[in-house]
């Protein structure tokens, strides 16, 4: 083995991922990837954060390996995904009508893909329909109908034009007869830290049907979209219904109409406009001017600041009555308090819900689930590790609450979605027990038992 | 761009696919994959093909490849996954009780894995759970538990061994206070060609639930286990039904269990035992003795032969009455008829449903839903593409139909899953219409519209 190789032999221990048998070729060592490693150092430093600290010491390459691999579409072909992959096809040996590779409508349902929010650099959730009319004699691999979408979605998009962009790319390299895209998109919605603590039942999710049709889809009122909508067993979905290329909706990313755009740390904004020209975009393209500063106004949500004087202000604030979900002897449950934070090792969101057991006794003074949500809110905006934050609300809930506290987070993570594990349906649980719940398996398992089924926030 | 560079471009631009900023270093140069693309080779002759017929030339290539990609985890190491992403994470500040990186237990739920079948070569399905408890004041990252398990789940497996050296390898590199691990694993279970002609409503899928825990979880009735399986909100299984490591079960793979081996083709078994070599395997280990002898047999069901006969056979024995599901003035549906077949670009099965409509005319004599069943299984038990399969049914029924026949037909492909694309809830439908239904939108959407919502098997 020679020293080129031994070099990437060690790229990969570094970084602990090998693919389908190839080394990644020092990405990391790639100039864009540490421009954004700065850029990210700038962010975290903006957050008051120490960017030495031992949670946060790789999250700039973290991030910045990320962000490229999230963004690897740009440096993709469609062609050299598809040629190769395109296999001659018999259509009818006689008769009238359509079928195999000669009209024989093929669709390719629920693929799962994530793309960025090109508003405000946040992943998106997508599921993926696709459907194709092949002519010429000849069919395209299934699995390649999927990996071209893959190329449109690991860019910065809107959901239309993704829709768009992978039903041109699909129609010019395989030419069928016609292709249509179905996209249905969830984009995370979170509250500011202000009104997280004033809203309850904040809505996780702002979700976007959109749809794009070419040959004999061109028209969306084809018979044909008729067919394709009934086999993705959308009965209920008229097609019209369908938000529509040209109609003139605003901006679906909740970023564009929470509070109106002041002004932000420049040092941080001009972070992020580097950010998006280390990722091959354009800072100056008109739906990426406001971007830089959206992502910072959203990620100050999670700076580090004293508010413990927020918190007692909160405290002294509310003392409405209790109002246990469960009560079981001398066990109280308050469950489904809603979180929203912010993993420290790769800036992306996590959210879910949190719910909290303690033992009522007559020295302890019951308290209101509005307490414990805030409890929750303070500790979640911040940059975090779901471990942390499940032991600070057991503590700061325990010094309540007499001491006798259990709590369980269950969590969705951005990070286990938008990165090279895309692990679309996993989802995490933690779990805190303080005192008497520490050794009495008996209380542990009531508790336990009174989280419902579902709890988690889905996309 | 140096020459070696230029050589590893186009090797990237062959197969098409770019993962992560990584290029792929010539996999399908080295000489494994050359041996076991001979050994398919072999195994397409036996089966009566041409390999140099268009939709088969790569084959081998893609299953070759497919093959070492899908066990890649014998050349992957533990300990370059888990080092470098173990985080300090404090307890409890005081108190009794565990919390944060001394005793907070962490849960990672609903990991969709695949691994492949020891026994019979087949890929198989794992929704995989992991818990740990973490000690000594560290935490690993999240995403890790799920990259660790994919190291033995790309690897020929049987599921308690799966479960036993992902808990042991989580417990050895990490060294926290225990380690569970719980998989749910679904292996297809593909009827004979004969007996899917007399076997109706054949289950399609073999499952297991398996678990191994190591430390404070070595011991399965430990009330730890109680408190894990709860927040699987696996509430109605009890932790003793849960299949135990010491238990005798005999094995799970369906191969072992349909028809007693008799000789096989020797040269296939040989090519057989050739790949297993070739993936790093030792084919007189013992749980691999017979699974040459095994994937042989099973893969003669699509064997190319003259099996027009045998279709007429049914046909004459097979005249019972009409029992339509579905009957709307002229359009009879047959619905739900299952079928199984072979992917003939990665020799993988595909599976699911067959609907058939047809315009019911005095000239036309209804025929039985067995028969229609036969004519599925018969285009469905060789190397097929789904277009294909589709057409085959339409023109087979369309003769005995009286031309004017639409068919849809519901698939899950195991090479979406099992290789690089991994999007694990996709599925297919492919759609063939001749003689009036091409043309009469109406009878087509009252034909789709009988389609139940989900006909798809599930994993």
């Amino acid at each position: 083995m020679g020293a080129l190789n031994e070099g990437r032999f060690n790229v990969e221990l570094e970084n602990g991922v090998t693919l389908g048998g190839c080394v990644e070729l020092g990405l990391e060592r790639e100039p864009e990837t540490v421009a954004i490693e700065d850029a990210v150092k700038v962010l975290l430093q903006g957050l008051g954060e120490d960017i030495n600290r031992e949670g946060l010491r790789k999250t700039p390459l973290r991030v910045a390996k990320a962000l490229r691999e999230g963004t690897r579409g740009y440096r993709e072909k469609v062609k050299d995904i598809v040629q190769g992959a395109l296999f001659p096809e018999a259509g009818l040996e006689s008769g009238i009508g359509y079928a195999g590779g000669a009209g024989g409508l093929v669709v390719v349902r629920d693929l799962d893909l994530f793309s960025y929010c090109e508003s405000c650099l946040l992943p998106f959730l997508v599921k993926c329909h696709i459907g194709y009319v092949p002519s010429g004699h000849q069919v395209v691999g299934l699995s390649k109908l999927s990996r071209v979408a893959d190329v449109f979605a690991k860019r910065l998009q809107d959901p239309q034009r993704l829709a768009d962009e992978v039903c041109s790319a699909l129609q010019h390299s395989i030419k069928p007869a016609g292709v249509a895209v179905v996209l249905q998109c969830s984009h995370i919605h979170f509250p500011s830290f202000e009104s997280a603590f004033l809203e309850s039942n904040h809505c996780g999710w702002a979700k976007m049907l959109v749809s794009s049709g070419s040959g004999v889809f061109e028209n969306e009122k084809a018979d044909i979209w008729g067919n394709f909508l009934s086999l993705l067993k959308f009965r209920a979905i008229n097609v019209e219904k369908i938000h529509l290329r040209d109609s003139a909706d605003k901006c679906w990313c909740p970023s564009q109409t929470t509070s109106k755009i002041g002004p932000a740390n420049s040092g941080m904004t001009s972070a992020v406009a580097s950010i998006l020209r280390s990722l091959g975009e354009d800072p100056s393209r008109k739906e990426l001017l406001g971007t830089p500063t959206r992502f910072v106004k959203w990620l100050m949500n999670f700076k580090n600041s004293n508010l413990e004087m927020k918190l007692n202000g909160f405290v002294l604030g509310r003392t409405d009555t209790l109002k246990s979900t469960y009560y079981d002897e001398h066990i109280h449950s308050e469950l489904n308090l809603s979180f929203w934070s912010q993993c420290e090792h790769h800036l992306l969101p996590f959210h879910g819900v949190v719910h909290i057991g303690y033992i009522y006794t007559e020295a302890v003074n019951p308290i209101g689930k509005s307490l414990l949500q805030s409890i929750v809110h303070f500790h979640g905006f911040k940059l975090q590790v779901q471990e942390r934050l499940t032991r600070q609300i057991a503590e700061t809930a325990s010094s309540l609450l007499g001491g006798d506290v259990m709590v369980v987070v269950e969590a969705h993570h951005t990070c286990m979605v938008s990165r090279g594990i895309e692990k679309f349906g996993s989802n995490t649980a933690t779990v805190a027990v303080l005192g008497r719940f520490s050794t009495d398996q008996t209380a542990r398992a009531k508790f336990l038992q009174t989280i419902p089924n579902s709890t988690t926030t889905g996309g």
